[in-house]
Formats: C-alpha cells, sequence, structure tokens
C-alpha cells in the first residue's frame, strides 16, 4: 500500500510498513540489577524517520519495595505530565510508586544514544584505569575495583 | 529549586517548573464540527523547550456513531504503535473504534503550527476568491460558497 | 572543462554541466484543469545543489477571461516585485492580467515537494474516505465523491 | 491585511507588506568602474524572511564595446539558464552580449554579504601592508600601490 | 579599529577585541583533587564567536608521581597528536608524563558545557538520593554517602 | 581496540585510530614563493569526524628578514592568544617575528576548503580573461598577464 499523498518517485519502495512500529506498551523487563527496561523506536526500528530528526521511546520503571526517601525529588509525575530533558544533560528518573511506571519520550535525533552512566564508566572494555576512577570519584582503589566488579 | 546539574549562570532563572507541564491527559473537547482537539505542549507551554527543536501534543478523536467504510484505510493503530508523518505531509487520522481515541505525538520543532486543510482554505479571512477555489477544486462556485459558510 | 576555482579531488568528476540547467524560461503547458504549469530546478535537474539546501523553479499561469473578483486580493505583484511565503505556508498565486504570467520561486531546499492541496486530498490513491473529507470540509457525501472524480 | 493563513499570536504585527518587496527590476546603475550593480532582496528589505535561510538578489552587468576574449568562458548562460556557485567559491561574470544583462540569484541565507575581492583585498581600510600584498600577488610594491590607489 | 575586509552595518560596534582572547596558555592551577584545570574560550569571552557555532578551550592535567598502570591505555597522544572525541561521549584524558601536560581543544558549539561525571552525580544540589546512586552504581549506600562528602 | 564507551553495532569497524591523527606539529615547508605551509587535518585525515561538523589544521608561515611596516596591523598574537575569523571573511596572517610562526586553527567544517585568493584568481584554469581581471583590479592587461604568469 502506497502512503497517501507522499511524493515519491518508486513508490513500491516505500510503504505504510516503513513508517510504522508496534510494541510501545510491551512491558518491559525490569527484572534487571537496575530496575529498568528501554524500547527504543528510532530509526533502526522506523527506516521513514531518515532525514527527520526525531524519535520515541518508552522507559519501563521498576518500583522499589523498600521505603524511598523522597525529600529531595525535583518533580513528581502523574500520568499526563510532561518533563523535558535538555540535550546532554545527565539525569535519573525515580519510580515512587507501587507499581511498574512507563514513561513515553521524544527525542531530538533519529538515531539517538543512551549512555548508563555507571556503565559506560566502570564497564567500558577495555576497564578505565582504577587509578583514574580513584582519582575521578576520589575513593579507594578498592571501591573502583567492586564497583567494577558488578559492571 | 534548581535543576539537577543544569549549568547556567543565574540558577535562579531557571527552575524545574520552566521544564515541566501538566494536562497532556485531560480529556479534550471533541463536541466540535470536527470531532476532534488538539493539547499542545511546545515551547509556548514549556520556556524550557527553547533551542531544543522539539515538543509534544495530544490529538483526541471522537467516535463516530455510523458505519465508516474501512476498506482503504492504510493504517490501523493500536495502544503502543507509533506512525511517522513526515514534515509536511498533510494526512488525517480517523477513529474506527467506539470510544474517544487519543494520540500522542512528538514533533521536530519546539513551535510547530498546525494547519487544519479545510479551515486554511475555506476560512480564511479575508476570502480566497470564490473563483480561484471553485478553479483549485474544480466545483461550481455555488459548492465553495456552501463550504466557506461553514468556516 | 574544470569549474574554475572549484577544488575537488576527482575534477573529472565534476563538470560545468553539473550545475547548470536550461530552460526555466520555457513556456509551461496551462492547458490543464488547473491552468498552470511547473518548471522545477532541483538537485534533481541540477546535481551541483547537494548539499546547498537551495533551489529554484518558475511557474506558469494561465490567465482567465472572465471577470474576476479583486476586491479581496491581499497583494499584486508587477514585474521586479518580489514575495516571501514562508515555509509550510498555504497559499495561492492569482494571474489577474491579459496574459499568461510567469513567477520565478527560490526554495530553501534542494529537494523541495510540491502539494497540491486539491490533488493531495481528493486525488490520492488509495482513496480517503468519503466519510472523512465529508466532515473535514462540512459537506455531504455526494459533492466529496462529485470532487473526487475530478482528480 | 492580515496575510491568508498565516499562524501568528499577534497578527496586527505581521502584514502582507512585511513580506514583500518592489524593485527587483529596477535599472541598477551600471556607470562605475566594475560597470555593475546590485539589488539585494534579504531580510533587511524584508522582514518576512526572517528564520527562512533564504534571500533573493539581482546584479545588472554593463555590456563592453571592446572585442572580448571568449575562448575560456567556461559557461554562456541564455534566458532561462541556471548556474549554481557553492557557497564561498569565487567567482565572476561577464557580459559577453551588446545590452546590458541581468541575473536573478537566490542565496542560501536570509542575510548574505557580497565581498568583490578587489576591492576587500586593494580597499579594506586600514590598508593590508604593501609587503603582504606584494608577496601574496607575487608583483612589485609600487604595482600594488598602483592598485590601491584605485580602491 | 574596524576590522578588516568584515562587512557590518555599525562599523564602530564591532572591533578586533570582540574577536579576540589573550590567556590560551596561562598554566591552570591543578592544585585541585581532580588535578585539572581548564580554560574556556567560548562567545562567553569572545563575542565574535556568535552565530559561528565553535570554540576552543585548552585543559591541563596535573602529573602523578606514583606509578600508574598503562597496560589498557586506548591512546597516548606526543605534541602534534589530535583525537576527536565526538559529540556527547564521555571520557577521560589521563597524564602518563611526568610534567603537567596542556591540551587544546576545538568544540562544535559555541557555547560548549562541561560536565565532570562524578561532580554532575555525587555533587549535585540537591542530592541525588543515596537510594538510586546506590542501585546505580550497584554499591552499599554509605559508599555512596562516602563519595557524596567528597563533592 | 575498541574506543570507550562508544556505542555502535559493529564494534570491529570502528578503532581509536579512526580519530586520531598525528603530524601537527611537524615543521611546514615555507620554502614557496608564499612563505607558508598547511596541514590539514579535517575528515580527510581523520574519518571520525564525520557528521561532527569540526576540524582543526595548522599554519606556518615563515619570517622575512626586510623591515615589514608595521603601522596598521590590526592584531598582533602572542603565544596563547586566540582569534576568530567568522565564517567566509577573506583574511590575512604575517609573521611579524625572527623565527617561523605556527598557529592551530579550529574550523567549524570537518571537510573545509581553502582558497589562497592570488591563487585562485590568477593562477585558475582555463584562465579568468586578461579582460575581466584588468576590469576587476583596475589595471592593465599586461600587469594582470605578469601576475598570471606566477601562478
Amino acid at each position: 500500500v502506497k502512503l497517501n499523498g507522499f511524493a515519491c518517485k518508486n513508490p513500491a519502495w516505500v510503504q505504510a510498513n516503513d513508517f510504522s512500529f508496534s510494541g510501545l506498551h510491551n512491558p518491559g523487563n525490569t527484572g534487571n540489577p537496575f530496575g529498568s527496561a528501554i524500547t527504543p523506536v528510532t530509526v533502526a526500528q522506523i527506516p521513514g524517520l531518515n532525514t527527520l530528526g526525531i524519535s520515541m521511546g518508552s522507559l519501563e520503571v521498576g518500583f522499589v519495595t523498600s521505603n524511598p526517601d523522597n525529600r529531595l525529588i525535583s518533580k513528581t509525575l502523574q500520568k499526563g505530565d510532561v518533563f523535558v530533558f535538555p540535550v546532554g544533560l545527565l539525569h535519573f528518573q525515580r519510580n515512587v510508586g507501587h507499581m511498574n511506571a512507563v514513561t513515553i519520550s521524544a527525542l531530538s535525533s533519529q538515531n539517538p544514544g543512551v549512555s548508563t552512566i555507571a556503565n559506560v564508566i566502570f564497564g567500558s572494555k577495555p576497564d578505565i584505569s582504577t587509578n583514574i576512577l580513584a582519582k575521578a570519584f576520589q575513593v579507594d582503589k578498592n571501591i573502583v575495583q567492586q564497583i567494577q566488579r558488578k559492571f
């Protein structure tokens, strides 16, 4: 099926399927140490995003049974709330409820990357030298090695 | 409250509220001739979107009690489905269900515009000349005038 | 022939012909229902426009023998006049003279598209459902079908 | 008069005049040493070009009565011909006819600059040192000074 | 003094000083816990960088007297070497010599930001909750608190 | 060796070497008529610069034994000084010292071009017509031919 009104020279090459994706609502597997799961919807999933400079994604965050310390949360979001993280801003999202929570994201790139800070720093291959990390985080080298073993 | 990790020279000027919006989930009023309602979440609603080139929005589409002709729909979307409309592509969305439907949109501009074709063409002030529209749509002038009176 | 002063590693690949086009002045065939004809000069006609983000084109508009209603024209252009249509703005041009008129356009894309509204809406394949169009334009379905048959 | 279909918050601020310019056809005064004249149509002349990244202009080139050497012209243009100069490419245009010639240009910037090489180099204030120019052009200093006196 | 050849309407407003900066060579103070110092040369230091989308900077890194573990360094740079860090890539630079080392950087923004990971994560105000950081880095909360006290 | 923390689907394709270059410090050969030499470090030298829109380079300028006229220099730079040339601004750099001088440049393009004005104008192949150059520089044709013979 040709997409209505979409001008292209080889209509056979472009189909509605090239612009669609299903599964943003699939429950992510949060049974990992970070308790979260990402479903990307980028140009890798939707070829039609090429040149459009935009993509979407969902993040499922598991709930925590312990009693979290909520005093310092800068913003609590409910259904229907929108929050902006400027490009390049390090950030985190915490689930303060009693069920898994899902956020839907719009990203200003068709091919965005995800850098989980702890994983990138303590889990890179080859390792970042223990000396470097001990200085960067101002801790003993054995603590650095203890964290590195987790990643 | 200063936003965590957001570098700026005058922290007092930038607050978490400048990056948030509430109400994307509010039921839109679809009791209009088009049976639809838009909730924009652009730089006008969230100042922190400035320079980021991205925004969001929701579109609530009312259901239709009559029996629609579904033979030619190019794509039927369910919860969790994503569909891309390239920049500048004229498009429509039809609710084929039995309840109001809501779509959440990501837009590749911080200040996007909405042009409802029929309204822009037949409802512009001053009027586009009846002669012009009769030629453009290849219909009699009295039909053009009949449509213009609705907008 | 190598283009004067144009640095490239394989001079044989780039020639003056890759940057030129002839025929912007050719009389367009306005003997169609819309009475107009477009001559595009984009990256498809001039390979050298690649990466430059700009193109040109001409639009020939036939004259109309009937007496047009000029009261509501927002702007009448003469030879030497320039008018800007912002990106994405729906617009029309009417020839109010007694000979064919030609406009030369500069476009802020090397690969611009043209969407003739009536054709995109009433002539798309597969058809946009009559129900949808009747609601969008607030007219009876038989009028929609009458227009669709023209496209 | 409000421009048809142009969405803005303060319609009174934006008028059709903000998007138009008259005079691209005015004969330029070619009675100068270079025998040419430029009519710019940029954001300085049309405020509505702001953010659009495009502009136009015309260049009138006087004819030369002497017998020019045409052997090495890379491209001769007629009415209806289009030629592309990539951004930053030094170039010239010569009138090989017997009347003034006019070219209409589209420029990929709303605020383009014009650098007439000879004027920028030999006419800058303060002067570029004669030593520098003599080395750059590999000529005696008195020739440089002779050229500088013209600008 | 007007800058040679720089076209602007109010020459008095733009001077050579608006395009220059002195001090990129000043020895930075590396007597801090991280043993490094940054000298930014951005639009804040040079107004003339506005709209140019580029800037420079220098990073002075102190030397370390202890015997570093060099086995896993991915790249050792000497004078005259250039290394590229793509936008958004977390990275570090280690001085493996016996004197302070300086790197000169070119940055693809006129107003770049610097995020020192450890400081942004463990030193943000208000604090990121200890629970969150303990989970993110997979360590006990007391280790997180120990690191937070350093920042 | 895989670059730390750089996400890509085929790690084997991207190596640290793709992001590095050696030789920016190599003494350039200034034994040419212009007394200068350029060492480019662009996407042609570093593939990893692709899509980053930035590059570097060095310019070595030989010293001049004669007594230069310094009265009109707009800016004298020392070690540690930075100077900005806006995109497209014609400029020159003169060595006013008694040894070769080197400048390190950051350029806002991954594939910048260099146009040495005198060479582009008087050394283009095929030649720019002597008539044209005589008019542009307001000198006799024999002076133009004298300059052309040098390039």
